[in-house]
């Protein structure tokens, strides 16, 4: 049998300082969750998973937190029905079980995620590729009774029509066609038209942070983002899909401020219910098509404030 | 001293087998190359570079390919005029004296590279960021001689609006004006109005291969690429200039395929006295702002062949 | 009906010159390929696919192409019994019936792979995590004929160790042990203590090419390579795994040469019956700790060319 | 003169709720820091900037972060003696006068960084590349003061060598060697002979965050975090070097935690003299050579908590 003597993890450090989070990252996994009368949901989830070490222990356990992780995704492998947004929660539970000195785990999840679209004119169905983002943090408190928080998000993609670009291209376009317009045909013809603006793919993300009982619902949060955009985006276009799309989105330009506003407004609706001191944090990236660099924008606050700065 | 015994480089290995490359990747330098009358070009690029291994030869003598990046890197810092084109070339000849063994030493270069530019209407001058790409192939011959062919190019940023959506923008809000407009009247604001269309961050790269000896200047290779797009890009873009990007870009929408087709004409043009084997790699991608993937198009093709399509 | 009118992709372009490649990158597909008596492979690819296009052509039609990896993509997904190593060549053809004018079609696909393993003392199952590579191109003869080559591949990550540090470090302890050694013990001593030396993550990737017809299994890829480096790694060591993992690769020092000599050996082993054409690709990068920059070793080459250079 | 009409960024918005951070990413520089009898420090910078947004305002005139970050380039390029620790600062404050209606201002920065280094034993010079960090947080108090907290840190790679696997290589060696060596003999082998562990790259990061007036020196910070590995890498190792790093290495073995508490240990000593609610972040990750996944500890905590932890 192969011991590890001096030096062990359990050890005293000759530094003896608290470390806030040792672990792992880049754990990757494949995931099969059955759902009841749906679809199963299909992950390739990459993991970071830390514990806090106490100033009195040496190092980690290292092992047996992708220990905690296998067998976790091998429960949940032959559960009938399994959700996704409890995997991390359940992560921290086995690993507070077997790091007994630790007080806070964290556990942190990427994974792409597939979900199916219908082009808006063709009807044509879809693959589309979204991230499902979820995160959990357990603390043991000194009763040694565990509290955990988790946190269930979404990252999409769609696409944003600048709403300042195409009023000054309106402008430009107007005060030509007053040159052969009167003004009165000349307004109906600016209503009419559909004006050029700089548009590109936008990059939204939601994430709401709640106590552990709670169930937030991936796909809500991926609509939600979709819809606070100009237009979302499809993999399938046909021509009469793409005019569509175009269109749309020019009837509807977003700033990447705007985009940050409609999300919280419409999580707020959606999860009217949940606690005041839930977290919910929105951010919008948008690759400027004009320029190298991204615009971006970003509101983190509690659904409490939020419904006090909307007099709900 | 220590020296290494059994199993060295020199050695016979026990598959004896030549291998294409043997090398390093990702050697990161800072290099400062002064000009005649012009700013120094400040670059931080990062090599790959590689010898052949004969059969007979169990492994290269490793040190001596980052040792050879080094002191050409040392070099060119101290001489009054440098020039990026022959840096790879410079470092596979210094490789050549280092590997006796190697008969084929390539040597890749990445770097970003900023160039100045003035927004379109407010002239207000920014620093922009492409890359340069660079790389030299030595060849030593049965009689000892060097041939090298050298490759010289840029990626660079710009913005792309598709055609094809345009028109059938331009198409819907047509049928739209005719409802209200009389032909002529309506022919005249289709003239007028700039109509949207989807448009993105597009990158366009050109290499071009050629003879040691030949000049091929990398901020010539940046312009063309640049003015193959609907417009080019900027950093610095007040309200004027936003408008102007996007009024000129509408009034331009290309195709991926127009992109490398026109680079491909301005190259022909620009590089007309290089010799007909000259390899000239073009490559055009998009973000297309109404999907997740991206639209691609490429055209590999001598110079000689080249000018045979456009009957030159 | 929205319609498009001038300039549509098959109008005659401007400039007149003949595209290798037009198409899309980054398409990202779930898919699940049942198999008789075995588990389900599971994938997340993401595909490029391209067309060439001629010089009489103005644009692709570009939606036919993610269409086409859409339709394979479901009617693989139908079958009882399907095949990773075919899906490229599927979507080839798919690509090759759509667009009519196309000659030349191209469809290359990357995706994370899950194999199971074993930790080798403690033999606990563990997901671990390649990359399964695959490639088509599909000419279509002047008399109408498909001719279709594909590319099997994989990248693994394993564990190198350096010989030539490791005698480095076992010359200077034998000088030192020699102050209170007798030579003879020395030597035994010599030949019982595991010396330390520099050892790395180290990705292997191989990429066989060969008619349509043929078939290879890409887990024997992955095999040939995990087994070309010092050691295979592991995601759940216990310390006796770890023990193992260490001691067995310092027992096994390997060059990244010698990486690459020996994934070619194994091929040439594995896929003797493979046509003599067959093109060869391997690749050996470590990740050097005693460096920022990695080590590199490729041979590409014909199966025929191996088997004549290994007297074969 | 294009002007923008309605929907202006200074219009109030629909739904009245403040945004956190409004801004930019990805803005790439290149810049010259001149000083005073030091070589100027050449950087290529990328930043993100952000301001907030009152409830009552719909946008942030965006173009005049990106116009900051390019006045500070520009200005600070003209300096005879330029700081690059006050670099994110100066944005700041040049972001907080353009954006009249902003609270809160966060400037971020990241760029390589070279430095020089001479190989263990041959002495040999060479350019070595790690990352410089900076960021500041500009807050305009209710009574128009401003308040400027300011980060510097940097991201170095270094070497690391797991003590727990050495262990148990020499435990299994051990009682290998005592089937013929006597106890004493034995003892005298392990501790003279060089065992073998599993070893890799680290990466160490710190970050120390400070009121604006104090000064931190980007390069201790780069000797702290190389100096908490095993060791050091170098660019340019002939055989000497390659060995001094490796035996160096393996007599100074460190768990991921042991980097983690090195580092703060050692920023205690050097910065002593700052205030106790200086935030100092510490990070290690290892990629460890047995796993595809990395090992990874972090600290955050006060100067003053981490006296008190130490008992200073």
């Amino acid at each position: 049998m192969v011991v590890c003597l001096p030096d062990t993890q359990d050890d005293e450090p000759r530094i003896p300082i608290h470390l806030s989070r040792v672990g792992v990252t880049g754990v990757k996994k494949l995931l099969t969750l059955k759902r009841k009368e749906k679809r199963p949901i299909i992950l390739l989830p990459t993991f970071d998973a830390f514990v806090d070490l106490p100033s009195t222990q040496k190092g980690t356990h290292m092992s047996r937190t992708p220990e905690a992780i296998s067998e976790v995704v091998d429960e949940v492998a032959t559960l009938a029905s399994a959700s996704v947004e409890s995997l991390c929660a359940d992560i921290v539970n086995k690993m507070l079980e077997k790091h007994e000195y630790a007080k806070r785990v964290e556990v942190r999840m990427t994974s792409d995620y597939m979900f199916m679209k219908e082009s808006p004119v063709t009807d044509n169905k879809s693959q589309e590729m979204g991230k499902l983002i979820a995160n959990a943090v357990g603390i043991r408190e000194d009763d040694e009774s565990i509290s955990i928080r988790k946190c269930i998000g979404a990252e999409v993609i769609g696409m944003t029509v600048c709403p300042c670009a195409q009023e000054s291209v309106r402008e430009v376009d107007k005060s030509n066609l007053l040159k052969f317009l009167d003004e009165e045909t000349c307004e109906k013809v600016l209503d009419t038209v559909t004006f050029a603006s700089h548009n590109q793919r936008g990059i939204g993300t939601v994430l709401i942070e709640v106590p552990e009982n709670e169930y937030i619902d991936g796909e809500k949060i991926i609509e939600i983002i979709e819809s606070s955009m100009s237009s979302p985006v499809c993999e399938l276009l046909k021509r009469p899909d793409e005019n569509a799309v175009v269109m749309n989105a020019h009837q509807n330009p977003v700033f990447v401020e705007d985009c940050v506003r409609t999300m919280n407004e419409k999580i707020v609706k959606e999860f009217s219910h949940l606690p005041n001191d839930t977290l919910i944090t929105t951010r919008q990236e948008n690759q400027e098509s004009i320029h190298r660099h991204n615009a971006f924008a970003e509101k983190v606050s509690t659904l409490g404030s939020l419904k006090e700065e909307l007099n709900l």
